[in-house]
C-alpha cells in the first residue's frame, strides 16, 4: 500500500536492484539433457494427479452424500476449497522443483512471457494431462458406483447458459489466476520483498478458490485444461466432449491476456519507472 | 504480544529506526506527468472490475441455486469468503502498483492521512467506480435470466432495519477495514518487522470477510462505495438508489474515524514514545 | 520439524542467542506515568469492542436468518470463523500497541509468566470488559427486535451438560488458546525465526476457530471472560448470570495450566538445553 | 515458480549453500539421557491429546446437532477444518520442541528418511497413541450421552466400499500429507528461503484439510494411525477394530512412498543438479 514517486524522463536500467532473468530459450532443446528437466516433468505429473484425485473425489463424495441427505456433504463451498486448497498445497510443494504450474494455461502464460521454453511447455502440458487422466482414473476406480451417476467431475456448460457465456467465464477466471501467478512471481517484487516467493502459493490458491465460488454454477469451473481434459477422458460422455473446446480456448485466451497485461501494462512501465527513479537518486 | 517499556519525557526523533515518508503533496498535479500514475489508475480499474465480477457472480449464483435447492449454492459463508478472499488476492496483486486500495473509502482514509494526493485520490475513486460498473455489467451479461430476479448484488437496507442502523453498521464495518489497513501499513511497524507489507493483504482480506459475516443480514455489507455504486448503476432500481447515500456516507465516516484513531491516538503517541526510548538508550 | 541434538550436563547460559526480556515489574506502578500505557489500554478497549460487535452480530444474524430459512445464515461454521478470524485481525492490529491480548484469560496467563505487571493486567482486564459491554450494547442497539429473542450471544451451558463438563470444556479450550499464544511469542523462538511475531496472529486466530468448532454445542464457547461478561451484562438474564462463574474460573484455570506447561515443562528445559548446547559447541 | 537452468555433467558438492544435516543415529540410545528428548515426547503426547479432543468433539457435536436439525452443526466442511486447522496450530506450537509430528505415519516417514532415530520414532508413536486415547477419553467423558450413539469418531470403512478402496484412499491421502511435510522441511529449500520452516505448518494443515474433504465419505479419513487407534480403543466396537489394520497399513505405505519419492526422485537429483550448477558458475 505504498506508492513510488518516480519520474519518467530517463531510461537507463544499470542501477536495477533486482536480477531480471534472461528470457528462456525459445525451443530449449538443450534442456532435454538435464535430469532436473525430467524431475520437473515428473513433479508436474504427480502434482496434477493428486490435484484431480482429491478434487474430483470431493465432488463425487459431495454429490453422493447430498443425494441422500439434502444438507449432507461438504457443500459447494467445500468443493471450492478443495480446488483452491490443493493448488495452494501443490504449488507450495512443487514450486522449487518445476515452478508449480499444475495447469496448462499457467504454463502457456509463462511460455508467452518467455519464462519457459517451448519444449518445457509442451512436456509440462503432456505430463499435466496424463496426470489428470490418472488422477480421475483413480477416483473412478474408488467410486465405481457413484462416478458415472454423479457426472464424473467433468466440466460442462450448465443448462441455460450459451457457449459465449461459458467461454467468457473461463477467460476471465483464468485471467484472475494467471494475473495472480504473474504478480506473485514478478522478479522485481522479489528483489524488494524477498518473502514473496514463499508466500506466493497462498494467494494463488485463493485465486482458484474465488473463481470456483463464482463460476461453478456456469461451467463447473475449468480454468485448467488438464483438469477438464482428464475428467472428459475418464467420464467419456458426449456432452463433456462437445464442450471441451471451451475449456481449452477460454483458459488459453485468459492466460494470454494476463501475460499481455502484466508484461506490457504493468511490467514494462515498471522497468522504465525504476530506471528513471535510479537516475534521479 | 510484546510491549515496549519506554518513558515519555523527551521528544527528539533523530534516532528513528524507520523512514517516515513525507506527507504526499496535497494536490499532486505533478503526478499527472508520470506513467506510473496512469498505470496505478489502470490497476485500480482492473482490480475493482475483477472484484465486482467475482463477488456479484457468487451472490447471483448462490441465490439462483438456493432457490431450487434449499441447501444448494455456496451459502452466505461462501459469499463472505468471496468478498474477503478477492480483497486478499487483489491487494496482494496490486499493492506494488497502486497501493491496492480497490475501495474509495480506503483511498479517502489514506488521503486524510496524507498518504495520497488529492489528484490521485480522485482519479482512483473514478477508476474504482468505473471498474465496479464494468464488473457488475459483465455479471449481468453472463447471468441475464437471473441478474434482476435475484437483486443484482445491490446493497439495500434489509426490512426491519432503520437508516440509522444501516449507517452505523457501515461506519463500524468500514472502521474495522480501514483500521486494519492502517495497522498493516504503518511504516514504524515495517521497520521492525520487515515482513509486514507482504503479509498485510491476508488480515485486510480477513477484515472484509469478518464484516460480511456480521452485516450481510443488515445492509448486504457495503463498506466499499464503488461496490455499492457499481451494483446500483447496473441494477438501477429505486430502492438501491434510495439507500445509496448510506453506502457513501457510512464508509467515508468510518474511514475518517479510523484515520483519526490511527494518526492521533496510536501513531502520534508512538512517535513520541519512540523518541524518548532512543534518548534513554 | 527439526530437532536439536543437545546434551544436558552443563548449565551456563552466557552464550544465549536470544534476548530473554527481564520479568515485568510485579506491581508496575511506574507504568501509570507513560502515555504508551494508556494508549495500550485504549487499544485493548477498542479491539474488544470490535471483537464482540462483529461476533455477536454474526451470532444474532445467523439465528434470525436460520429461523425463517432452515439453511439460511452463515452456519455454525461461519460463527466459528467470526470468532477466530476477528482474533486474527485484531491481534495483528494491536500486537505492536498493547500486545494484542483482547482476552482477560490471555492477560492472566501472561501475568503469571511475568510478561505483564499487575497494574497493566488489571487495567487491561477492565478495558476488555468495558469494551465487551460496549460492543454487545451496539449489537443490541442495531438488532433490537432479535437480540433478546435469540439469546443475546450469551454463553450458557447447553441442556444435557453438567457444570463439570462445561468447566472442563472451558479449561481445555483456553489451554489450547493460551498455549498457542505462548508458543507464538516465545522469545527463544523469535531469535531463530525472526518472522514468528508477525505470523503469530494466524495460528492464534485458528486456535480460537478450532475451539469454537468443538465446544459451541456445549457452552457456546467462552474461553474469554470479557466476551462472556459483556454478553451477560447486556443480555442480563438469570441463566447467563448463573453460569457466569464457569466462564471466569474455567479460562483462568486453563490459562494458568498453559503458563505452567510452557514455563516449566517446555521453556525451563529449553533454557538448560540451550546452555549445554553452547558449551559443547 | 522459477526454474533452475543447471546442467548435469559434474558432481562435486563442496559449494553447497545449505547445511544437509547428517542422518540421525539409527538406534539413538544416547538420546535417552537428554531432557530435550523427554520434553519432545511430552509435547507429542499433549499435542495428540489436544488434536483428538478438539476433532472428535467436533465430530460428535456435529452429529448430535444435525440429528435434530438437518442443517445444524458445523457440517462436514467444519469437521475437515477441525482436523486441518488443529494440525496447523499444533505443528506450529510443537515444531520447535519435537518437530511437530503428531502422527505415527509422519514419524515413520521421517524415520525412513533418517531424520529421527529408531528410539525416538518408537517413543513418539507410543506417546502419540497414548495421547490420542486420552483425548478421545475426554470427549467420551464430556459427551456421555452422545459419544457411543454417534460412532465415537472412530474410522470405519463406509458401506459400499471394499477394503482395497479404503486402503488405497489411506495410502494416497497419507502420501499427500507426508509429501507436503517433506517439501516443507527440505533443508535445501530452507537455505534459499529462510522463511519456509515458519510457514510450513500452514500447507501441512491444509494438506490434512484437503484429504478430509475428499475421503471422509470413504473411511472417515484416518491418515493418522494414532487418531484411528485412540478412537478405536475408547469406542471399542467390533467394526472399528476389524478395519483398524487399514488405518495402520495404509498410512505407513503412503508415508514410505512419500519418503521414497522425496529422497530418491526429487532430492537426490536436486543434490546433483546443485553441484553441477555450482561448478558452472
Amino acid at each position: 500500500m505504498g506508492k513510488e514517486e518516480v519520474s519518467e524522463q530517463t531510461h537507463e536500467y544499470s542501477g536495477k536492484d533486482y536480477q531480471d532473468p534472461p528470457p528462456a530459450a525459445f525451443i530449449g532443446l538443450d534442456e532435454l539433457g538435464k535430469w532436473s528437466f525430467y524431475r520437473a516433468v515428473i513433479a508436474e505429473f504427480i502434482a496434477t494427479l493428486l490435484f484431480l484425485y482429491i478434487t474430483v473425489l470431493t465432488v463425487i463424495g459431495y454429490k453422493s452424500q447430498s443425494a441422500t441427505d439434502q444438507c449432507g456433504g461438504v457443500g459447494l463451498l467445500g468443493i471450492a476449497w478443495a480446488f483452491g486448497g490443493m493448488i495452494f498445497v501443490l504449488v507450495y510443494c512443487t514450486a522449487g522443483i518445476s515452478g508449480g504450474h499444475i495447469n496448462p494455461a499457467v504454463t502457456f502464460g509463462l511460455f508467452l512471457a518467455r519464462k519457459v521454453s517451448l519444449i518445457r511447455a509442451v512436456m509440462y502440458m503432456v505430463a499435466q494431462c496424463l496426470g489428470a487422466i490418472c488422477g480421475v482414473g483413480l477416483v473412478k476406480a474408488f467410486q465405481k458406483s457413484y462416478y458415472n451417476k454423479y457426472g464424473g467431475g467433468a466440466n460442462e456448460l450448465a443448462d441455460g447458459y450459451n457457449k459465449g457465456t461459458g467461454l467468457g467465464a473461463e477467460i476471465i477466471g483464468t485471467f484472475v489466476l494467471v494475473y495472480t501467478v504473474f504478480s506473485a512471481t514478478d522478479p522485481k517484487r522479489n528483489a524488494r520483498d524477498s518473502h514473496v516467493p514463499v508466500l506466493a502459493p497462498l494467494p494463488i490458491g485463493f485465486a482458484v478458490f474465488m473463481v470456483h465460488l463464482a463460476t461453478i454454477p456456469i461451467t463447473g469451473t475449468g480454468i485448467n485444461p488438464a483438469r477438464s481434459f482428464g475428467a472428459a477422458v475418464i467420464y467419456n460422455k458426449d456432452k463433456a466432449w462437445d464442450d471441451q473446446w471451451i475449456f481449452w480456448v477460454g483458459p488459453f485466451i485468459g492466460a494470454a491476456i494476463a501475460a499481455f497485461y502484466h508484461q506490457y501494462i504493468l511490467r514494462a512501465a515498471a522497468l522504465k519507472a525504476l530506471g528513471s527513479f535510479r537516475s534521479n537518486a
